[in-house]
């Protein structure tokens, strides 16, 4: 029935050269590529994400769609969020419906990897537009921190947290022991730790501005929030990660 | 002072096609490649690995160093770690005087991520050669997993927790309400389920053998179970990674 076929492609988190192979073939192929215009979207990152079009898929077309307008301070976050994904939803499906030819294959360039907290898969569930799907994964912000820095996130035979700023102050002792923390506008770092909590901290990871910092919170996390204040300030934006992890006061593996 | 150089490559959980741009331009710039010949290397991925080397740096010597033995029951599981990845450094650094020349780089392609449950780096910090070093991220069998699925790796605002089938036993109940499992020898998640417990399961991710199964772990868990012994049985080997996931009796976004 010459069914729409939606690529959702994840590039990476900051290095043009993030992009996998697949992922190069799968936006080659693609008939268009349509772009989330999101506010929050910086000048930066938009270049990067045209120099992997312009480089791996010059002939595909680039259909940008605005986002429509969100409640940042909603009483019910869940719940906005949703209707938020629906507004978008809506957008897509008249883009497709201009822009794709019958059974045709439109891609999305996601940061990061679409699996992680991104929104652009819960958007496609809202789509009305009948589709089968692709999704080609990208390397995460938490792999450019952990590559950035040489380190493994996890220690031997212990697990891994990944969470967002919002929820760390609800997050058990065991889990902060070794603790991503991703969507920190603030310096959540500040708001608990031990003489033990160490912190691995970068910004702009994978990019030339790339800042990291490591080093117990009780030493530099002061100097890191003022930090992240004064690249804000310098560039206008900032993205920031970090892993907290709990030390031993004796150096291990 | 010529000091050797050592990029350290992920190479992706399964398909040629995770390597990343970046990844391609550091292995075809090494001057050999070192490959650690672990006793449970399957010919499958073997054969992945030569055709990445074979597509994008042919003309790199392929160095195999087999690994030294190692107690699998150990009565200190750290220890013995330790005590291994010892014993291989010794032998890296000799097949590092023996094949770079001084000033070299030398690239090991490393399975998934080297940042996350591999030992590559750890078994680097114990070399007695002086080097510096590059990461390159790769895709994760995580990542793998949740594309093959088509779903999201957190659910809106929530954390994420990633252990090891040894430790789930002893994981909260918060954190296995959004639990990925790694390093499965058996069927860990038969051990601990309610009947919301839904799991998105996959083997041989990326590749021609991959398998998937998602439902609730009430009903098909056990039916999992036998499939991993079939697979294992009919291939040889397994690998495997899976998701637990406490889903409402009603269907939720």
């Amino acid at each position: 029935m010459n069914e729409m076929h939606i690529s959702v492609i994840g590039i990476g988190a900051g290095s043009p050269g993030h992009i996998t192979q697949d992922a190069i073939a799968a936006l080659a192929s693609a008939d268009c590529v349509l772009s989330l215009d999101k506010g929050e979207d910086k000048a930066e990152l938009m270049a990067v994400r045209e120099r992997i079009i312009a480089a791996h898929a010059p002939h595909v077309r680039l259909v940008s769609i605005p986002d429509p307008p969100r409640d940042r301070h909603p009483e019910n976050y869940r719940e906005e969020v949703k209707r938020w994904h629906r507004a978008r939803a809506q957008r897509i499906d008249a883009a497709l419906s201009e822009h794709l030819p019958a059974g045709g294959t439109a891609a999305f360039l996601v940061w990061g990897d679409p699996s992680l907290y991104d929104s652009t898969l819960r958007i496609l569930d809202s789509l009305e537009t009948p589709h089968s799907r692709s999704i080609y994964p990208g390397i995460t912000a938490i792999q450019a921190l952990t590559a950035a820095h040489g380190i493994l996130l996890n220690r031997i035979g212990e697990a891994i947290h990944v969470t967002t700023a919002r929820r760390l102050a609800a997050t058990s002792a065991d889990d902060r022991a070794n603790c991503v923390v991703m969507l920190d506008g603030g310096a959540g770092w500040m708001e608990h730790y031990t003489e033990n909590t160490v912190i691995y901290w970068g910004a702009y990871l994978s990019t030339d501005w790339q800042v990291l910092r490591r080093g117990r919170v009780s030493e530099i996390g002061a100097e890191i929030a003022e930090l992240k204040q004064q690249l804000r300030a310098e560039h206008g934006w900032i993205m920031d990660i970090y892993l907290l992890r709990e030390e031993n006061p004796s150096p291990q593996q």
